[in-house]
Order: structure tokens, then sequence, then C-alpha cells
């Protein structure tokens, strides 16, 4: 068991091959992240799709052209090694998994860290709301709407969310907590009418898992971590590289940091 | 026409008789106040009701026994001459209307000044959201609910809220405005169906005037400060004086002044 392990112990447990799987529940406080690894004449349009989408994409890191670490984000945090498990995209399809890139690294490689919807999990479980997908132990249930991004060169594409369902008044709060971490995610982009942003059936979400919808309780949506991946597959970059699902990147970063007040 | 006065002005205007209507749209841009004045052997009981129900009650000041002056809430305020219309209570029942209560002041009296939502309506048409009572030129519909207000002595009743009706996005931000000012009133306590706090008919409201819901808009519905006039009704002291529906407190306090963040 990797529990109790600080993040750096953690992800020294990740490069040394002891811990294989996915990070959920692993070093609670810790702000987790989405990575998106990019050749340097894909990395600058990316970087502009990510500003003009900061709530699908919101970013908590970004390294220099080649460089494989990522001081701010973690004490000798070696992008190559840290993580669980890879994906390997080529022409926008997924190639390989694998548990280290070192092999693959290029001196053009840019890393992209973006914020995951763990942190205001965390939040809003301490504040005492019920998030359904971490009591039913599954994965968020997540949708592709008719909400269309921003373009920014060969990358487009519509807003992936995820769903989590609450009563109106715990909506509200969940609300007012997730409004104080832009980094991941911020405020919800919809509630209710889940055909209003183009999603038709609630109970068969296009990733991840459904959960329970109680009487009562109103399907509220936030911007997913999955957009950028989606908007990835239709620009096909020749090559590219990105965490697993559930294997996310450990940070030295305290969630409350984020935390904008 | 008094458009364009100062705080200080506007309550001139009206101390001398010229103003005598009511306030809605005067001063933008500073809060205006719920007024209720009780006895002393009725003020502490009310002061916690007020304690226990902020979201309904939100205290923005309160005299010393027996002075009729609230220089904390504006420039030689009078209260006893600063409102255009005055309502005079005795056992719960109006019996009079009235420009000026001087004549009735007492030294065993307490002035209570309660936010008003003027001041988060302000903040979301600043925005760019559309309230639509404004828009429409109407009193916001309000309604009693099933929702209690927890008792303070011979205080007690359910709460009163006033509803809003707005698309999801809209709403997301109505509620991320509105929290930034809790002392008028702040996040709403609900939104959608309207039968779960015990409105059965959103389109006949107890109070004020019925609006619009158009295709896709949700009613938000935030407590109100009628909330504390049900309970004055309910409560019967044998005397009370608060302001006529409309016709509030104008202070020298900015809106602005009134955001946590």
């Amino acid at each position: 068991m990797s529990f109790g392990l600080s993040p750096l112990e953690f992800r020294e447990s990740i490069r040394s091959g002891k811990h294989t799987g996915n990070t959920s529940g692993y070093c609670p406080g810790y702000v987790q992240g989405n990575v998106v690894i990019l050749p340097r004449d894909w990395a600058s349009e990316f970087l502009q799709f990510c500003q003009f989408n900061p709530k699908p994409c919101p970013l908590v890191g970004m390294s220099d052209v080649g460089n494989p670490l990522l001081p701010t984000l973690g004490a000798g945090l070696d992008i190559r090694t840290d993580l669980p498990r890879y994906r390997l995209f080529n022409d926008g399809l997924v190639t390989e998994e694998l548990p280290d890139i070192t092999d693959y690294w290029r001196d053009d490689l840019v890393t992209f860290v973006l914020g995951c919807s763990f942190s205001f999990e965390e939040a809003l479980t301490a504040d005492g709301l019920e998030v359904r997908n971490v009591i039913e132990g599954v994965n968020v249930p997540m949708y592709r709407t008719n909400i269309p991004c921003r373009s920014a060169g060969r990358f487009s594409g519509n807003m992936v969310v995820s769903m989590r369902p609450f009563l109106a008044a715990d909506a509200i709060r969940a609300i007012q907590i997730s409004t104080r971490f832009p980094s991941v995610h911020g405020a919800p982009v919809h509630f209710g009418d889940p055909s209003l942003i183009g999603v038709e059936d609630i109970n068969s979400p296009n990733f991840g898992d459904s959960v329970t919808i109680e009487e009562g309780e109103i399907p509220v949506f936030w911007a997913c971590g999955v957009t950028p991946q989606v908007a990835l597959e239709q620009a096909k970059p020749p090559f590219c590289i990105t965490h697993s699902p559930g294997c996310m990147l450990m940070t030295d970063i305290p969630n409350s940091q984020l935390a904008i007040f």
C-alpha cells in the first residue's frame, strides 16, 4: 500500500515500479494533474487552446522545451518516469500504453499539466457534501456536449463535461466551493436539463460510469479534463503522450493553494 | 426628480417632504435597507431572530436604545424622518401609514436595518445579467415557503423567498455574485422545482408580482426581507414600526462595501 506517503515518496514509489495503478485517493490534500506532452511545433497552439478554454483546460504547470523536469510542481519531478502509466498517440490514435517514456523522450517535447477534479471533489467532501461517484466507488460520468470550445490553430472540438447530482441547496454550495478553484475547472458550466447542452441520455455517459440520481436531485455539470484529450484526437498531431485515465501526476502543491479565496 | 442626488441629499429631500414615493432606482450604488423599529423588551429577541436567520434577516445596522440617529449608516440620518413612508403596527396589524414618526418616537425604541435585494440586483445587472422583475418594471415575486426559520423567543415563522428566473449558466453566475453579498441575503436558498420548498404555483406569488419565465429558464429563490415582517405579524408585538414596502432607508454605504471579496 502506498497510502500515507508524501507526494515525493509516492512519485518515488511509482518511479521504482512499486506503484503501478491509478492515483485516486493517494496523498489526500495534494493536487493531481492531467498530463499532455507535445512536440514544440504543436505546443504553442495547444497552449493557446488552454488559454482560450480555461474551464476544461486549466493549466497548472508547463515545462521548458525538452526539459523533463517540472521543479515548480514537485521536488525532483521527472515527467518521463513519475506517472504510473502513459499513453502514446500517433496521428491521434493510441498506439501504446507503458509505465515509462524515457525511451521516447525528445529534445522538442513540452509538458502541460492541467488541473483535475480530484481537487475540488476533495473540497466538496470536506464540506460535508456527498460526491456520488466517490460514494459509489466508480468513475465520474462524463458526456460530450454541444458547447463548442474556442478553437486555437489545429485544436478545436466540443466541451466534455463531468456530472455530479445534488439537491438544489447542496448544488448551490457546490457552486460556491468549486468557484474557489478555477485551476481545477472552477464553477459548473450547466445544471438541470441535460438536453440543453446536447446530452441526450444522462444514464449513458460517453466516458466513465453512470451514477444514481435520486428523486429531487439535479445533475450539475462541470467542464472536464477529457476535453483536451478529445481535441488532441481530432487535431491528430503525429506524436503525443498523455497520462492514462486515472493515472495522474502527483504534485507537491496542496489543493488549498489553488483556492483563490 | 430626485435622481442624481447623493444619499444625504436624497434623505434631506425625503425629510423636507419633497420626495414621498418609493426609493427603487435612486442613488444607484448605495445600500438601501429594510427597517424594523421595536420596543426594547422585544428588541433582544428580534436581534436573536436575525442572528439565527441571517439569510432572510441580514442585519446591516442597529441603533442604541431610544436613539433615532444611525450615524454609522448615514450622516445625520434620523430614522424618524428619513423614510418616505412608515407603517405603524399594533398587535401585529397595520394601523396607520404615515410619512414621519416623530410624534410616535419613544425612549425605549430600537431600530434595526436589514439589507435589501436592491444591492445584489444592481451587482447582477452590472455583470450583464437580466433581472426579470427589473426588466419588466414590476415588484419581484415573493412566496411563502415551508422552510422554517429558527425561532427566537416570540419570533418564528417560515421563510419568504423572492424569485428571479435565469438560464442555468446565468443562474450559476448569479449564485457566484450574490454569494459575495451575505449582508443582502447572499446566495440563493433553492432553485428548480418550487414544490420542494412548498411553493405550489410559481405564477401566483404571495407578495409582489409574477414575472415571465422563459423556455429553459430555472426559477432561482433567494431568502427575502419580507420574512421578518411575517415573523412580526405572527409575534404581534403591541407596538412596532416598519418602512412601507418599496420605501426603503437610503444609506451612505456603497453596495461594494458589502462585498466580502
